[in-house]
């Protein structure tokens, strides 16, 4: 039997989105051995961890419930409630790949945002009440607000909000989630000083943060593109050219600006200011030309400077830069759409309404992330505790943890033997 | 000329395969890292090069024989005999794809078995006799029980044994090898005491383990759904999330179970426990429901954490735990098969027949990996000798096989410093 | 509507460029893993942010000028001038994909260029000068030879040169260019003793060199068989065999050589080795046989072991092995081709005709990124100077380049506690 021309879409569509779904997925390693990298060895197993309880016990929440929420048939525009287990009706999503196709691409980018706080709240948090966090994230603080955005009877995607791959959706949202976390959880023991000077706590491993930040890079191949569900939309060579530009753009900035500020180039802040690039440009990747995506990853890449001097300055202690790269300039992204896009953006059609809209779509969900967050981590701390102990900070987590450390020397295990 | 959908249909098929092929190579990275990071940093160097010995001798080994007899023409359901060094008559294969992509992506699994052996004889196993295992392994006793398994022509295959991805012909061959390879070799020195306690010779680099397990998670994306070898299979789509989800429980409910068990979730068995749920799901993935995954996946993730206990019970001593990961938890993803495939299986036909098969199957296929690798241990023990010194064991193989030390502090390097 | 079948092939065709490009690019983090392992941990992290360099500033280059110059319309098959910014006339390239699906992956190639340069170079010369010369090599010295050679008219490609996916064109011109770069920056202090005799400088982290392997050698799954530019091109079965058996024979081959020669396999040429016969494979990949492949690679693994013995006797001090790696075998797999394409190379045609082109190109583009290399580092270095000071060479380029240090150990953190 010949086969349908219909079916040989659907079928290159699927195979779109599970590989692209594969390179988001794959971003979990990114965020691990980046976060890992930028704080003390004594922590590192510790993050890691969370991150893999977002893949592992992450998953199973935006299974269980999240995607329903996210996905189901809308409540007036605000949640939706069918789906949960990938079970019931979910025929109103009218997709052109199987829902299984789409759920794994969504579950990935839902683990992403409980990770993006994992980095933020890194060295101090408990390991029990970060699992019952990233469980609530992706089964339901997530999913409303990007009801909001991205289900067709959202209320934000029906006011004309564009958020093609989740600039405010998945970052502004992760980023400012990580402020309020960051604002109940307190700094790190030793951070600030009493003189109200900042000590810098020692990243352990630069090498592996950036070997993380090449895999998020890598994966944002997926991120972007794979946002278009189908590999017939050509679109997708302009999304990879974009992404990667402006990701170009953001590391060229930080290390000229941070040359010209600090006299050096700042590994950690290029690093960043390349992630800055790639997270702003997502909102508007599909829609700006290349140059457009120079420029905006280039003020990304200078402001994820700023920002995290700003939040450094405000006390919100943050050892990976993840409020700065995820909020401020994910916040950036969904307002640079309202500038570049080129036919609704300001510069090009001298009309303001998509730049209000975007302005006001990006303060809200990221207003609904900080809340809730803040409220699910207060109500944490009074009922179970989120902060370890200040002798288990000071002695590390991994120990106090998982009982055991990240590394083991060479002269260490020469002690250590037996025989 | 206009392009023919047949033509098309096979441009996909084949981006498909060997994208998903690539993946399934990276999988030894993940396996190199997994395997360096658990053991003590001594012998992390002589671990990765016996991984890459499976990529690269391995490899031809599978070119020159082990192909043939995988895939050639049958004899008996026994053996393939046509094929050797990709030549020859390979048309009853009658593939959809060009025999050169079926080729790379079955390469990929062969090397994965040999890779399979060599976590669980780290830190004691010479070098050269390892490269003559990965050669015999790849050309020889993978490919025979393959045979019998994934040919058209296989006698289990006939029987009515199902094994998707290879839960029976990679990971239970592998792990039932590794036992048996770790029963002729012997324990390391110094892991049990003389009192019949255990001494756990420490992890040197946790973070990098952790990085070798999700490149493994990321390389199953490739694992499960290409075994389709087809794009135009939309079952593709449910096989990633079934793939996914069993990952997910298998490392939450080792989290769960360590916690109550030890007081702590334990990295390396989290770790483990979603390796197991990827190979426990393997052989079902493309049969059972997401439910039904996330079951078999929390199966895994406890029932790994009982094997790695009752292998060191019986001090076959494993050091990162393949036995009980590929071994264990690969035997009952075949059987789970006989239980959850959704028409065939136990709970949902009611019928015990395809249970009896895949038990049956498992076992002849795992009696056949021991029983070869422990001859082929045995004889290379008498002839060559498979074990260093004690000395070499003390003083680490990366010094006594390759002349260096895998790592070389900033310390080191200052006091080696000569200008 | 229905969709029309020529925008399937062209929506496969562009799915799979991209996913190849993602490959490329991922090869970036290959490249700065396997340098930063091979040498010194005090310069680790900033060969790791020169590796960044190349992939942010260097491929604003090729956006900006270099794209233009390689493809852009033909001044007499010398380079290009349309293009630039991606904007202007390009309609000569006539391509069956989107020009900007076209542009990333050319730029991902494009950079590498200058990352096999930042190897050679590591552990000695300054940040500064090195953004200059990856923004010149990306921008201007690459393009120009990849127009003889790839552009339809080039006069290299007009006289019937063959350079599949650019063993001349990427690591011919990247390896010679090295070498020109370190006879103008001189060895690192301490390689060559007063009396003539090798010092061995520490490589750092073997275990983060042999993943940067694992990965490049997954990211030539993209390189090679993505420069059909077509998923419709069932060639690219072909070229994933041939690509993988070249590697496992050059691996094997230095294994079997360097036993034989100093007693031990050595790590780092194994790894050589395999990366050498990827080099060496890339120009014939699509043209030769399996067999051949395997040939072509396993002389590739015995030539990188001399050629690296070579350059250290010429006092040529290259850190990672990258002349001997992409100089000497990407030369050689340039002449393969003459040898062994199936339809006109000399031992299958009996013709040296091809031989002879292939030859003479190789030579004139290696001469070509040899001067333009040479001269670029002359000016530099009288112009702002290129290399560190003594001291900042002793005391590592890390500290002194960016402020801080690539590692904080347990213990380190320890002492640096304040509270």
């Amino acid at each position: 039997m010949e086969t349908n021309i219909s079916e040989v879409v659907m079928g290159l569509d699927t195979v779109w989105v599970l590989l692209c779904a594969a390179l988001v997925f794959f971003m979990e390693a990114g965020f691990a051995a980046l976060e890992a990298g930028f704080i003390r060895a004594k922590n590192s197993l510790n993050i890691i961890m969370k991150v893999f309880m977002d893949c592992t016990v992450g998953m199973l929440g935006y299974w269980a419930i999240g995607f329903a929420i996210m996905y189901g048939l809308s409540q007036g525009g605000l949640f939706g409630t069918s789906g949960f287990f990938l079970e019931g009706n979910l025929k109103h999503l009218d997709l052109g790949i199987p829902v299984y196709a789409y759920w794994i691409f969504q579950a990935a980018f839902a683990i992403a945002v409980a990770t993006i706080v994992s980095g933020a709240v890194a060295e101090r948090m408990k390991f029990g009440p970060y699992i019952i966090f990233s469980f609530i994230a992706t089964a339901i603080i997530y999913p409303i607000s990007g009801h909001w955005i991205w289900s067709s009877d959202g209320w934000l995607a029906n006011l004309g909000m564009i958020d093609f791959a989740g600039s405010a959706a998945v970052h502004a949202v992760g980023g400012w989630a990580s402020l309020a976390a960051v604002m109940v959880l307190g700094p790190r023991k030793g951070k600030y000083r009493k003189d109200g000077s900042v000590n810098v706590l020692p990243a352990h491993n630069l090498p592996l943060a950036a070997l993380g930040a090449f895999i998020l890079w890598f994966g944002w191949f997926g991120f972007n593109p794979g946002s278009t569900l189908s590999g017939l939309d050509l679109n997708i060579a302009r999304i990879a050219v974009t992404t990667n530009l402006a990701a170009a753009a953001g590391g060229t900035m930080a290390t000229i600006f941070t040359m010209w500020k600090y006299g050096k180039p700042d590994a950690s802040m290029v690093i960043n200011g390349s992630l800055a690039g790639l997270v702003a440009i997502t909102s508007g990747t599909a829609f700006v030309s290349p140059t457009s995506a120079v420029i905006i990853g280039a003020i990304a890449g200078i402001l994820v400077v700023v920002a995290v001097e700003f939040f450094d300055k405000i006390k919100a202690d943050d050892p990976v830069g993840a409020i700065a790269v995820h909020g401020a300039c994910g916040s950036f992204g969904v307002i640079a759409v309202g500038l570049f896009a080129e036919d609704r953006g300001l510069f090009f059609s001298g009309d303001p309404s998509l730049l209000l809209i975007q302005a006001f779509g990006v303060a809200v969900v990221s207003l609904w992330a900080f809340a809730t967050t803040f409220l699910t981590f207060t109500i944490l701390k009074k009922v179970i505790g989120i902060r370890v102990s200040e002798e288990e900070e000071l002695n590390g987590m991994d120990v106090s943890e998982h009982g055991i450390a990240s590394y083991c020397s060479l002269e260490t295990e020469a002690m250590m033997q037996e025989y």
